[in-house]
């Protein structure tokens, strides 16, 4: 786990700004939930490997002692997510949809770019069938990686009763659906000779791997054919209405793509880029997850960006606007005595009016440690109030870059970037 | 512990965007440390009943079943802070302020605006001594319930020096200050007698107990005697230098002020609004909290506002903008049938193109049905594009308020409120 200093906590703002502005344009709503759940909540919802990373608290008070845990903090945001359609579904409409953009915690062994604690960029349209709901949320994504500056990243899809069919057909029982699937998961990685081996390890008889692998990993057809039955349209479907919306050109139909989690229904997705062995996001339809907490059956769709490797990618790649980089301040008021105090306080309240973030030296000293000081914390500017400028009713200005010094009216500084949303 | 729906998340969003602009331009700067902290970081900080609030977090994998905890979740934000100073020391400036609004936990018992989880909304500042640091605190928290709409706050100040003297004058022992300040505390609350009663069944001999209470509880001066020694003058020169900022004409002597913490070594402030019993915040200066970390005596100042008692007491006032309180999207886009779906999800990107936040009614359905959904959930108006409007290029579109349809070109749309945000 990690503490966020102010330049982190900066860039990881400017990308949550933009998720944020692009899913509020598709007419998303926020949502926010308690970190922690109670612990049957969470339980049974992320298989075996994943419940046993997960956080549980000790009972408090006379309880304690017992060792025993009755909350858990959030592993994920789509069980809460189904947890409270069911609870509020009174007050929610008819067609829900929501972002959520919130820490998760899975005691994992950290790796690069893997954290213990790391945040989740949800976004989920609960109560429809329609494709419209994927094509909407694919065409979202896709506009947050545009407006990030990404341009070299690929939506791949694909349907889980696709690959339901495909295991079928070459003899699989079902009970070793899932053990499949995360084996042929790996093909990007590991290669398809290497897959073969951990599928027979996995107990697949080597003529139903070697189907499996000619069907998902030979010549595979760009676009499936619509006529294979409901699945095949609805993957047709979703990718001819993405060409109406900014993914356009965007989505690959991938028949090898599984995706980890077991509460898939229908078309799953994932985003690439060419230089992260991960995927930055993915998600999917899942029909039945909202019913193992309301009884009643609840369409839902979604898909999850993950903050920490967009960061790692945007960091590697130089991607972040300057201004992101900004210190605090714009602009440092120096401190003389303690007789000027007032004044260098004032001026300080005068500049903040302007639409200046405006940082006080706190303490009396001398006026070279002064500049010393914001040119160390990157402030670009000191205002420089001396008996001498008070005298002429002017403010010295010095650029900490140029070194140099004007002197401006103390009854006219000039406006700061933030001059309009302050004085609204 | 609540979930935040999205009304919810709106109101809370708007008073922490206030906070966070108000202190960026004061040059306070961003700081996020993860929810869970070692053990050992938190105990021994909050004092005994403090102590049992905690929520542990249970040893994982084979340690688990001993019942043992080596994380809690974070109890407040100072102590945090307090360890990220001190173990990032050498990349923080010489004067670091930071501000930090993130969830704290408490296993408390629920009560009125009292959580499990809460926000705390904390600006600190370490490494000077200067009185100018509690100005520049006391002026950013002003002018953040003054933008608010807060007009009737006070902003208490004391010194615990001041109330030490006091105790000690009265010949109470150093052994019970703490607990004759918990009962001091709640003078306010229950009155001169009951604090009288509670003194002495806190171990305080009737004279002291007078003696104090005459000191603290009777006419009080409106002003510290600066000539009382360097406590006095202190808490005189933060009022005086007050007056050049915004918080002039708000800063009140308090010498009961007692607040409840124990890390307090010098100035201590409170803010109260008279319809809330429980103040909005706190804080004040702990010069010795670092040093339990570094080792090294690093000053530090602080203010906590409280989240949830502001948004209490805002929304029993009615304070809230109306634009804080509108629903996702300004323009609900409707479907007719499985044919026009392209043309439905084009005028969508069109629109939000032009600024507006679209919402896709997501599958073909009666008309009526769509405009129906649009009111309920507070959507303003409706684009209404059938095959008479694509003939023509138009689209209708209908105010859900006054029931006014127009028609606009398709070519021409008129900008929406986002335009600047999205196009540059």
């Amino acid at each position: 786990m990690r503490d966020f200093l102010p330049a982190d906590v900066r860039r990881r703002r400017y990308v949550i700004g933009v998720v944020e502005t692009v899913y509020e344009q598709y007419g998303f709503e926020p949502l926010e939930t308690p970190a922690l759940e109670n612990i049957e909540t969470l339980t049974g919802k992320y298989g075996e490997e994943g419940g046993k990373l997960i956080f549980k608290v000790l009972r408090r008070g006379e309880h304690e002692a017992s060792g025993e845990a009755d909350l858990a903090l959030r592993y994920d945001l789509t069980v809460p997510l189904a947890r409270v359609v069911a609870e509020h579904r009174g007050k929610l409409p008819k067609f829900f949809k929501r972002y959520q953009i919130q820490p998760v915690w899975r005691a994992d062994r950290p790796a690069r770019g893997r954290f213990r604690e790391f945040f989740q960029c949800d976004v989920d349209a609960i109560g429809s069938r329609s494709p419209v709901v994927e094509v909407e949320i694919v065409s979202a994504v896709s506009e947050i990686l545009s407006i990030l500056g990404f341009n070299d990243y690929t939506i791949q899809l694909n349907h889980r009763e696709l690959l339901t069919h495909t295991l079928e057909s070459a003899g699989i029982d079902r009970a070793l659906h899932d053990t499949t699937l995360v084996a042929i998961d790996k093909l990007d990685k590991i290669g398809r000779e290497a897959v073969f081996d951990e599928m027979l390890a996995r107990g697949i008889r080597p003529e139903s791997a070697k189907a499996v692998l000619e069907n998902l990993a030979g010549d595979i057809p760009s676009f499936p054919d619509p006529s294979g039955g409901p699945a095949a349209e609805n993957v047709a479907g979703i990718i001819n209405l993405c060409e109406a919306t900014h993914a356009a050109g965007r989505v690959k139909f991938t028949p090898r793509l599984a995706r980890g989690l077991s509460y898939y229904t229908g078309a799953i997705m994932e985003v690439d880029v060419p230089d992260l062995a991960a995927s930055l996001g993915g998600g999917g339809r899942y029909d039945g997850l909202i019913g193992m907490f309301s009884g009643e059956n609840v369409p839902a769709c979604g898909f999850s960006l993950g903050l920490e490797r967009i960061l790692v990618v945007m960091a590697e790649r130089n991607m972040f606007p300057p201004d992101v980089d900004t210190a605090a301040a714009d602009m440092l008021v120096t401190l003389f005595d303690s007789e000027s105090v007032s004044h260098s306080l004032q001026l300080a309240a005068d500049l903040r009016h302007a639409g200046y973030r405006v940082d006080v030296y706190p303490e009396p000293d001398k006026l070279g440690k002064q500049f010393k000081y914001a040119a160390g914390v990157g402030i670009p500017r000191v205002a420089v109030l001396g008996s001498d400028e008070r005298t002429r009713g002017v403010v010295t200005i010095k650029d900490m870059k140029s070194g140099e010094q004007t002197q401006v009216p103390r009854e006219a500084l000039p406006p700061g970037a933030g001059s309009e949303k302050t004085n609204k």
